[in-house]
């Protein structure tokens, strides 16, 4: 301890150890030093670095990447902000291009939440979560009751906000896949409770093994730990995988049989290459409405499904719009959660304006959906287009293997390095996989995150890229960097 | 157990049970009656109720309650959102009204942040983090760094990391003043850590009492507490009481003798009709350079000051933007703080810009700077006006008394009931303000917070009402209730 140390209050050796327990690796080591290359080149003094650009590669942040926003959700948004702009509603459609619907639609949002400067109700204002339940409704082929939607702070508010009620004890576990986003074993460190992990099957392409989920759960509750909970994420973050509605039943079934809630991180939904996206409450009301059913034995199911305007085609991950929506939960349970994000008051509302127009969006016949169409078209292919260019280069790449690109914004090739190679990185004290991310990254300005920051089977070394910078120049550095590295370490 | 209890994982008596603790009166039961009411009304079935409107006296929100906001920041988010809209400057200039100044920082602004729909870094956009910074130098008259500024979720959100950070363990305890705004216990309860309350003195305007404090301290200290921090709300809330620099400097003084981090609540800054205000950060800096500190005991002292765009004359509560800076805090300490926010991503993108503007709004000799001053002034007086209207109809009123209103956006009256309306409460299982405040919503809509959600001297009964709603009807609602209420339970 240094003297000024013993004069403050707080130092490392006395804050809160489950916040220093808590890992995040997303916006860790790695992107805080992107982040001063990229002010070092801001300021023109590109001097000593072999590149003059930085691809933040690390993190799903479309329109930092130059994803262009969605025309009908700004100019709305654009007048909940001055609904001045409506005093002269001939001008902002002769001058500036709005159609009818975007000035309707910004109406019916101000009479809804009045200004998107006042607060709203905790759980989101009432005619957003109507909204909500009926894409919900659309979606799905089921019914949807807003008493049970929660607008959140982006999908990670809502996970933060469950978590917090799940979670009783220091014994208190949830089941989390591995690999996942951090936010799950983040939240878990800091409320001191466990995280149970179970792997997903990178050689079938990243699926769900039942028997892995079982036999993580008997080996955690020989433990002692009060299983609660099991998180599925869906499309697969950072796999990118997309569940078979047959998978989501049979998870479904075991959470029922072992008394478990449902997480369900949907957050990926309209991300989907291959196969169609099937949402767990689907899933959950066709198997409760079969034959397997028969007995009301999956009557009682808890599911929290999770949405977001962060992702998709939308992209507005600043503006921290989210959504939860909750089936079979107790009420009682319900109004605690409900006390519990009041004290943060609500989420932002424009944010919530946002998820409103993301699950009714323009519709055939209105007047913007032709430019809607059109925008939303060119970013899904785009990032198709993207994912696949990518995952040709990873094929080509020595000593690197990538599953297929089916879903959300990413990547995640294993890579196999030399001894020489992971010798390299002990020295250093970093994984092998950290090694070869910072190498990358101050070889070519560009950040992903290492596998290790996701969690990996041991043994096996990955990293996470997402597909979202545009052009393929940054793909030609990574092509470039990793001949020169495996060379530079060659065994 | 009720059957469906059995087969459901999560029931109230198995859920985190820190977050069952909690209480956050603002939003509770009495917020939530008016809300039925006010959906009621909404439906057009006034059928039974005694009144045609609510008055959401119970929360600041003053766009809720018809404040109108300014135009210069409304036009600059206007832009922010769909910068499409200064592809036709001229038109947006001749026939929107906007000036060349908010064109000018709205191009600034994208400059910064790319699109608000773009994640920031998790403590703000590097640019808007300067001009908070070069705010606090001018307010202060002492310079301000950039690298120790946090933008946040609302000034709540900033209580909610530091909070997280401070609280080792169960026995950590921070001083809070009573009455106090109930996000400090709540969250307190939700980590677990202990609240040491501390008596403002109401016949004193609501000032802070040093002896108090101290005594407050040793008590806790005596029960094994470790306490680490205190809290002060200046101006206050629910009090509205103002402080002296010499009331500030002897907190810090008793605050560096005792390493304690002092949390300086000031989001209510600018709401001061008597008197002026004094920043913590003022009071710290002039302490540091006076003689008493010769011998540097004052040179460690922490400080953390918030700051917010939900109240003052913005009023933008509902796009949650704000801020703290740190002061004194240990680099290893700030590192954890940035890794807690990070697993949030960051703080809303336009929130955060509000904030800029906040800091930042127009100057003498810009051209939007003549309405902006006029808007300001006009919401200041405005809300000085209703606080003194208000204060008037209290000093009227049998049984009540008020202190002087001083600033922020609330009175908070003592009530004296009489014994008969004391054992109806307790017939009702109610707290007798609490008994008290349902009656006035039930009688007149008119929704306010019982003392007993911010706390009070034991035998002592309060409520907190804002003066934000227009008009003065709504206050003679009350004064006629009163006089009723006084009847019906006399003695």
């Amino acid at each position: 301890m240094t003297a000024t140390t013993r004069l403050r209050s707080l130092h490392i050796g006395n804050i809160n150890p489950h916040v220093k327990k808590a890992k995040y690796a997303v916006r860790g080591e790695l992107a805080v030093r992107s982040e001063q290359y990229r002010a070092q080149l801001r300021k023109g003094d590109s001097g000593n670095l072999p590149f003059d650009t930085i691809v933040a590669a690390n993190i799903g942040n479309p329109q930092q990447l130059d994803q262009q926003p969605i025309t009908f959700f700004r100019q709305v948004a654009s007048i909940l902000e001055n609904p001045a702009l409506l005093k002269n509603e001939d001008a902002l459609i002769k001058y500036m291009g709005y159609k009818k619907d975007v000035v309707e639609r910004a109406k019916w949002l101000l009479k809804e939440v009045k200004s998107v400067g006042a607060y709203s109700q905790s759980h989101g204002a009432p005619g957003i979560k109507e909204s909500i339940a009926k894409f919900i409704e659309q979606r799905d082929g089921y019914p949807s009751d807003p008493a049970n939607i929660y607008l959140s702070n982006g999908a990670s508010g809502g996970v933060n906000t469950l978590l917090h009620i799940i979670c009783h004890s220091h014994e208190t576990g949830v089941l989390v896949p591995i690999p996942q986003y951090p936010l799950y074993t983040a939240t878990l460190s800091v409320l001191n409770a466990r995280c149970v992990p179970y792997f997903l099957e990178e050689h079938k392409a990243w699926g769900t093994n039942l028997e892995e989920i079982k036999s993580a759960l008997a080996t955690a509750r020989e433990e002692g730990t009060d299983v609660r909970a099991i998180v599925v994420i869906n499309p697969g973050n950072p796999t990118g995988a997309s569940l078979s509605e047959e998978d989501i039943q049979e998870v479904l079934k075991f959470a029922a049989e072992e008394k478990l809630v449902v997480m369900a991180d949907e957050v990926y939904q309209t991300n989907v290459f291959m196969g169609k996206f099937v949402s767990f409450k689907k899933g959950l009301r066709d198997l409760q409405k079969s034959d397997a059913n028969k007995d009301g034995k999956y009557d009682h199911i808890e599911l929290a499904s999770l949405h977001s305007i962060s992702k998709g085609m939308v992209g507005e991950c600043g503006h921290r719009g989210g959504y939860f929506e909750l089936i079979g939960f107790d009420q009682e349970v319900q109004d605690q959660i409900y006390k519990f994000i009041s004290i943060q008051l609500c989420p932002p509302v424009i944010g919530q304006c946002f998820v409103e127009m993301m699950v009714n969006p323009p519709k055939e016949g209105d007047e913007s959906y032709e430019l809607y169409k059109k925008e939303y078209d060119g970013i899904f292919n785009g990032l198709r287009e993207r994912a696949y260019a990518l995952w040709e280069a990873f094929k080509e790449m020595e000593g690197v293997e990538c599953q297929d690109p089916q879903g959300a914004m990413y990547l995640f090739p294993t890579i196999k390095l030399s001894q020489k190679a992971i010798a390299a990185a002990e020295k250093e004290d970093r994984q092998p996989d950290d090694f070869y991310s910072h190498r990358l990254l101050d070889a070519t300005g560009v950040c992903v995150v290492p596998g290790s920051g996701f969690g990996q089977k041991e043994g096996t070394l990955h990293f996470r890229t997402t597909f979202l910078a545009p052009g393929t120049d940054w793909v030609g550095r990574i092509t470039k960097f990793h001949k020169e590295f495996m060379d530079e370490f060659r065994d």
